[in-house]
């Protein structure tokens, strides 16, 4: 009934040229996003007091890393195409789906670090608390992957089947994470609480829209345009340009998010260059009295 | 019997998409993990005292080289196949095995100087110690690299021996370094102790998986694979597989084991800048009594 897919054809779907560079273009947007995103974490550091620079250090590592692997994943895109009469078609080299996945497996866990350094929780409480989200996260990541690279109508059930039991650890740790960040509240200066709330938000936000692009890159039109079907390929592009945004939010949005909480936490007790400028000005008061 | 190897077809063995993939998406998985690693020791320095901050520069300096190197081993990778209608095929052009070990002749010698300069051993102690491990480690590597580019079944022999040969320089410095960390444990600050004791089993996981991931590329079926009988390649992709893990472990993961020590010992005195805080609010005090 359907082509059934081939050792060549069967990676990508035929795509109009507005469809191939609506992708191609988010991809080259979202690398610079990231590699905007590094910039200001890394240098921002020596704003924040102390304590809060890992933070800001493993937010901007996390954004280094997917602006390496955005910039892979539209060069692998742009092998997986050419240009024909009819728009663009498969040159028969797959795209590398997994390129997403390594990137997801080294950054989901280090967004977590940065979410629960920037906390300052506990050293007992953090250690338990990263141990399981660091699990969720690499089952979350491992059961996503076999549905995601299934390009054949047939993979249907298959599919909805890896995305539920990738859903259960992904679940799971949106809950873990609302409720700590909403316990941590009552332990935080006045000025982050706020952001805190919002970072709250944002995490459930950018996250929701995973599973979705997940969906949309799993219905059948997409699995039948994926196996070389001539019908819609719009959902391979959803996937594609979701993806994208989602990564731009959860890691370079969030990764500010991260800077703004250190700072404010910062000025509750003033940087430690405001106090070293304290200090010495009383030091410069003091010899100017004597 | 077998197809004897040529200056153009000898290089790699057939292999099929999965084969071929595994193999390029972990040198992909190895450049971002050695970068990130690279950026963490990097930008950490600051984080600890100043005397252990050449044990994280070195350690940074490791990762640095090692990513370049895997950036060159796909690129060789990606060149010496082609995709045909069977999977990926010779394209004729060697995989280079030397960047590995152009790697493993800088970055070796240079993580013992890591790991000496962490445990801060006795100058005279220090040297005689890193003088007998440079040695070794050169030895190691120079004699495994003929073993490595044998690529006939009727070389097996040689490759065992010159296999065994490495493996005793291999084995000193593993005595060595088990020996003198286990040694170091009494001079060490007590939250530093745990660490070293976890180092030491890394160290002595992660290094066995070489002599492994050496032997299974070594394997008759291997090398008929690789001399271009259509046998089993799977040992030449355990091979390559098993070096980059390990490569993953014993440089960025020892690294990042390099930073927590360093951090463990700082913080027994306390850092730097916490030892300037502490004598400005000494100098406040005297200036508000007088």
């Amino acid at each position: 009934m359907f082509p059934q897919p081939t050792v060549l054809a069967a990676a990508m779907p035929d795509l109009t040229i507005f469809q191939y560079s609506v992708v191609d273009n988010i991809f080259s947007m979202t690398v610079a996003t990231m590699g905007a995103a590094a910039l200001f974490l890394f240098l921002s550091r020596s704003s924040v007091d102390r304590e809060y620079r890992p933070a800001l250090l493993i937010s901007g590592i996390v954004v280094s890393i997917a602006c390496y692997h955005y910039f892979m994943i539209r060069h692998s895109w742009n092998g997986a195409y050419e240009l024909a009469e009819t728009g663009y078609i498969s040159t028969g080299a797959a795209f590398n789906d997994f390129y997403r996945y390594a990137d997801w497996i080294l950054t989901v866990p280090l967004l977590m670090v940065e979410l629960v350094a920037v906390l300052r929780l506990q050293k007992s409480k953090a250690r338990s608390l990263l141990t399981r989200l660091v699990i969720a996260a690499g089952l979350m990541i491992a059961l996503g992957y076999p549905g995601e690279v299934i390009s054949s109508p047939d993979g249907w059930m298959a599919r909805v089947v890896w995305g539920t039991l990738s859903s259960i650890p992904f679940f799971y740790i949106l809950y873990v994470l609302w409720v700590e960040l909403t316990a941590s509240l009552q332990t935080q200066p006045p000025a982050a609480r706020k952001l805190i709330e919002i970072s709250r938000l944002v995490l459930l936000i950018t996250w929701a829209v995973y599973p979705i692009a997940y969906a949309f890159g799993g219905t059948e039109a997409a699995l039948i345009a994926k196996a070389g079907g001539a019908v819609d390929a719009s959902g391979i592009v959803a996937l594609q340009v979701g993806y994208a945004i989602a990564d731009m939010t959860a890691k370079a949005g969030f990764g500010v998010l991260i800077y703004f909480i250190a700072r404010a936490k910062s000025s509750a007790t003033g940087t430690d260059d405001e106090r070293v400028d304290a200090s010495q000005k009383v030091a410069q008061a003091a010899t100017a009295g004597a």
